[in-house]
């Protein structure tokens, strides 16, 4: 049996972190996982934070796509954090741009971007921060 | 063996000014040592000199696509400064319009652009202009 992906929440933000190779079945949990979660908690963001990740396929990068264009759909906007060099170069060279999808270096990073993007599109101000 | 093409930092930008003409290997080498110190450095923002270019080709036009793909990729925007007329025109026959990297006719244009992007994109003023 797959494992699942754990999905964090801080404030309204979904944080999901690979940590390990996932197989296609863990890939599709985690999808279904996070559009539910997306949903129930009215998240405006999520942060995939892949800096455990090592090697990137094309498996991966698609799956990373795919969340992104998930989430949006569920206006939510997803930050990839934690990309390797290596990992950036190889999804280059895999055709992989992630057209849709923003990056940052650090989680906290990752944090501030959707939390600025929130403001902007809202007008709002957190009521606080959470980290 | 191939020459490596140094690579400057000024504040949070990371400045490579292309000199002579580039091999296979000294253009894997620009990739992988570029995408490490875009990490390293966690620069906003890398500029690429091509003044010193007089002859372009698709394979010259292809790197300089492939940079910025990957700086994007790890959170940092490309601007290519000091474009001839002669390299703009053959870039444009060659099917290659750099989509999506940006231009600026000089070093100190470039450099106002990545600043102007990034006050845009953080809200943060920098700290100083160290140019």
């Amino acid at each position: 049996m797959s494992e699942r992906v754990p999905i964090l929440q801080i404030g309204d933000v979904l944080l999901v972190s690979i940590q390990t190779d996932l197989d296609d079945q863990a890939v599709l949990y985690l999808q279904d996982d996070l559009a539910a979660r997306v949903v129930d908690s009215e998240a405006h963001g999520v942060v995939i934070d892949i800096t455990a990740v090592e090697i990137v396929d094309s498996f991966v990068g698609r799956m990373l796509a795919t969340i992104a264009s998930i989430s949006r759909m569920l206006d939510a906007e997803t930050v990839v954090v934690g990309m390797r060099p290596a990992v950036a170069i190889t999804l280059v060279e895999l055709g992989l741009s992630l057209g849709g999808v923003r990056t940052a270096l650090t989680l906290e990073k990752g944090l501030r971007l959707l939390e600025r993007a929130r403001e902007t599109s809202t007008g709002d101000a957190p009521a606080s921060r959470p980290w």
